[in-house]
C-alpha cells in the first residue's frame, strides 16, 4: 500500500490522483460527509478534479465493508481521506481504536494496491481543546500504524511528493 | 527562483539570507508592516541582521510594482515574505488570488533570482477560526503555485535547509 | 549528539528509544511533571515501554546538574523530552534563555552519546495566545540550537526517522 501525507492544501489530493493514474482499474472510496456548505463545495471540486476516471463508493464509517467488496476488482483503491474518516468515527462516538485496527487489517491483506491519504495535523501547539488533542493523536498513531505496514510513503510539501519510506 | 519554506523559528530567514549572499547585487523587498510592538521588533531585528548588505524595499501591498522596478538591476531579490504578504492582503479585503496569480506570473518572468521566503503552516489541528483556515488555504496553495515555478525547494528544520526540489 | 523531532504521535519516542538501545549503559532523562490525569498516563506508558533498560533520573528543570552527574558514567543519556523541559521553564517563570544556553554548552561538552527528543510546534496557524507564540518560537530557536551542535538529527514523520542531517 503507499501513504500519503502532509498538511492542508499541501498538494496531497493531486499527487495522490496522479499516483493512482498510473494503474488500470480505479476505484475511489470517497469518506467525506457534506456536514456544511464548505465541506459541500469541497467535496464538489474533489469530484471535479477526478471526472470520471475512477468509480466512486461513498461511505463515511464502514470503509472495511467496501473494500472487502472492491478488493481484486481494481487495480486501485484511492481511499481519501483518513483525516475525515477518524473524524467521522469521532462524531458518531464510535469505538474509534477497534475501527482503526480493523481498517488496518483490511488494508494490510488487501490485493487491489490501497493508496490511503492522509493529514499531518500535529505539528503546531497543542490544542488547549481536549477532543482536538485526542485526535491529533489518534490519526498520529494511525498513520504510524500505516507507514508501518507501506511499501512507500510520501510527505507532501508545496505540491513536492518527498518520499520517505 | 527559489522558495524556502518551514515553520516558526525554523531557521528560514537565517538559511534565506545565506542563500542570497552567494549573489552580488542584492535587493531585499520587506513586506511586514510594524503594526504592533511584537511586530516591529521582529522587523528591527531582521534589517540589523542584513545591516547593508542589501538595498532594501519596503511594500506590503504592491510588490509586484516594486519587482518590476528592481527587474534585472539585481541579481537576487530577496522576498521576505509570502506569510505576511498574504496576511497584508486579508487585512485590507483585497482580492486576493488576482494579487497572488499576478505575484506568481511576475516572479516567473523575472530576469534577477528571486528567494522567496515562506512559511509551512497547514500542519496542525484545522482552526475553527473560519479567516484563520482560507488563510492556511490560500498559503498552502501558492505555496504550490511557487513550488511549481521553482528551481529548488528548501524544507528548513531545525535551521537545516533540506532540499526537496 | 543526536537530535530527534516531529509532531505529535509522530513516533519521535519509540525511534529515540531505539536509538538508545544500540548503546550498553544507558540513562534516561524524565523531564516531564504529572500535572494532570492525563499526562500522569503519558508517563506512566513511557516507563512501561521503557522497562528496566534505562536507569531513570526525573528532574523537570534542574537537568545541568543531572547531565553532570552522570556524564561519563554512560554510554547514551535520553533525554526526554525538550518541549516538556521549556514548558516547565515558562511554568515557574524562570530565565529561560540562560537555562536554555547552559544547557545547549553542557549537551556540547558531554563525554556520553545524548539523545535528545524534541517537538515541531510551528507549523500551524500562529496562535493567538502570546505565551503559546513565544513558547513555539523558544523551542524553535532551541532546536536549531542544539540541531547546530548535533551529529544527527531525524525529522520523525509516521513512524519513519528521517534523517536530515
Amino acid at each position: 500500500m503507499i501513504l500519503i501525507t502532509g498538511g492542508i492544501k499541501s498538494g496531497k489530493s493531486t499527487f495522490a490522483l496522479k499516483k493512482a493514474l498510473e494503474y488500470k482499474k480505479r476505484a475511489f472510496l470517497a469518506t467525506g460527509v457534506p456536514f456544511d456548505g464548505e465541506m459541500k463545495a469541497r467535496i464538489q471540486k474533489h469530484k471535479e478534479e477526478r471526472g470520471n476516471l475512477f468509480d466512486t463508493y461513498e461511505e463515511p464509517l464502514h470503509v472495511v465493508d467496501i473494500l472487502e467488496k472492491v478488493d481484486g476488482q481494481y487495480d486501485v483503491v484511492l481511499f481519501e481521506c483518513l483525516t475525515t474518516y477518524i473524524g467521522n468515527l469521532y462524531y458518531y462516538e464510535l469505538n474509534i481504536m477497534e475501527f482503526i485496527d480493523k481498517l488496518v487489517d483490511k488494508i494490510a491483506s488487501m490485493k487491489s494496491e490501497v493508496i490511503v491519504v492522509t493529514n499531518e495535523v500535529g505539528w503546531g501547539i497543542v490544542p488547549e481543546n481536549k477532543l482536538a488533542r485526542q485526535y491529533a493523536e489518534t490519526l498520529g498513531k494511525t498513520n504510524t500504524k500505516l507507514s508501518n505496514i507501506a511499501d512507500e510513503v510520501y510527505l507532501v510539501v508545496a505540491g513536492i511528493g518527498v518520499r520517505i519510506k
